[in-house]
């Protein structure tokens, strides 16, 4: 067993795990990914391999076990609801973990994924859409993360429960003509036949029937569509998203800082981000954006936070450019 | 066995079924009331029983039985998707009938609940939502009805959602204050605390928890609050449920007739009356509006016309007044 403090940070989501080895000095031993690493929606066995897979192609290149590990971060969402910690720290613990485990915030982990500073803000847009503001280097507000049901407005979700309802609404004569009609038909293998029954397309009854008979989480996979496709109904979304996820920031906005971005929807220049910055107006002048793709490297910036090793703008750039020579 | 020409008209409802057993003048003989008839929602052998428990319950009294009875129209929603008719035909031949089982929908039932006219309209708006053009006494026109998830818009699951939206908001901070907040959180047993985790209210986690642990459709209940509140937030909510309606109506709309109305959403005065004949503005003028309580009585007519004995204003006024008596 070695000496040395080697740390696991592990960025634990919703479809796939990444895990950062990382010695006191923020440089990245070891990087590997794993599969689905969320209990609640994976369920606790499938997320536990999903993050020691992660881990164990982390370990082995650099020559490492998990018993010379001396403390990980499990950086996830909902992990209060979640259950405790039993799930992952079982598994860890028969094969050889002995440090400390600790879970954060997934968004807190993206967060310090692109800032170091002890106050700024977080917003990720992917699947669901969730602002919080840091203080003291911890989460002390938070806007919407409310899920698909009742909230994470201007998530991927949203732009494709909108691009299926903007498809469903022309085929129903309640909404305007869009090429998105197009698109989802053919998402999902279904012709238009012209066939009515009771004064509604045949293609229509189809679209509700497969929609219906699937997760509506699943609708996400719609949201290219409207990036794909650049008509008004399209664009009207895509704005309509941007106005969403700036009145989330404003929520938890106090004061000037950096604003760490993450998930796709706000990755590409576009109507979302145009419309973004414009709600946002002059809030958005003291804001400092950086875009991040994933919560990897905060995941490994909170493990050494964890262990009570140094942990500033300068472990980030350490942190940031070893992994990125192993990624 | 009876020479008599004996009919039964089925409303077969998501929470309910009536049954009425009418003579080839349209003289209700008997009514009665079972559980659950929808065999998607329900299943089918447990909406068979409640369809059975109706129609025992209205030859019973009357001192008739299964095998006394020409012919029967089941009127439901959905029944194209339903996957034929044996989940009811076999269980009624099992106790005897002989006659011709006919399904219709339960739009058009409601239709001829209120008109015996062979052009016009109904609007439904109660758990869902959907507006059908009735043309030749057959649908020709349909609007909405799409379901939750992508339409209903207007319905008691569409209140009950912006209800529950507008509560979730006002304890995320991105909404305003509103009455319905505390109504929601009563609802579900929640107390206030005012304890906070990660800047949200520890309230807002249960809420979210409660609200994702149950079926959506379950959201309609939160919709009386709606009417029970006259703040401006549940205001606007039913004015836009109201706007919705008129815009769902219009997109069928192609000239002047009655408009039967059922369902609870639009049977009481107030913002969604007042928006909805707002919105339509002029059009409105051109429509007979009757109200209706649910589909029994159609569902009788449709039984009557099946048979191919009369079917007309008077068989109508016959129906309606023999069926007061009884109920």
């Amino acid at each position: 067993m070695s000496h040395e403090t080697l740390l696991l940070g592990i960025d634990a989501g919703g479809t796939s795990t990444r895990a950062v080895l990382a010695d006191a000095d923020g440089r990245c031993l070891g990087y590997g990914v794993g599969g689905r690493g969320n209990p609640i929606s994976a369920g606790p066995a499938r997320a536990a391999q999903g993050v020691l897979d992660a881990v164990m192609r982390a370990l082995q290149p650099a020559g490492r076990t998990l018993a010379d590990v001396t403390g990980a971060v499990a950086a996830m969402a909902g992990m209060r609801a979640s259950g405790g910690s039993a799930w992952l720290h079982g598994p860890l613990r028969e094969h050889g973990f002995t440090g400390a485990l600790t879970f954060e915030s997934d968004i807190l982990a993206a967060y310090f994924s692109g800032s170091a500073a002890s106050f700024g803000y977080a917003l990720v847009s992917g699947t669901g859409a969730c602002v919080v503001r840091v203080e003291d280097g911890r989460i002390e507000g938070t806007g919407d993360g409310l899920g698909w049901l009742l909230g994470d407005r201007g998530s991927g979700f949203w732009i494709g429960h909108a691009v299926a309802t903007a498809a469903v609404q022309e085929l129903d004569s309640t909404g305007p003509a869009t090429a998105l009609t197009a698109r989802v038909l053919a998402h999902y293998g279904i012709p238009r036949t012209g066939v009515m029954h009771q004064g509604r397309p045949e293609e229509l009854e189809r679209l509700i029937e497969v929609l219906y008979a699937h997760p509506p989480i699943e609708l996400a996979a719609l949201a290219p569509y409207a990036f794909a496709d650049a008509d008004a109904v399209a664009e009207r979304i895509l704005q309509t998203a941007g106005a969403h996820l700036a009145d989330t920031l404003s929520a938890v906005l106090t004061g000037p800082g950096p604003l760490v971005v993450g998930g796709s929807v706000l990755a590409r220049t576009g109507p979302v981000q145009d419309a973004f910055l414009a709600r946002l107006g002059g809030a958005a002048e003291a804001l400092a954006i950086r875009p991040v793709g994933d919560g990897a490297v905060g995941a490994a910036f909170l493990a050494l936070r964890a262990a009570g090793v140094r942990a500033d703008e300068e472990t980030l750039t350490t942190l940031t450019e070893s992994l990125a020579l192993l990624r």
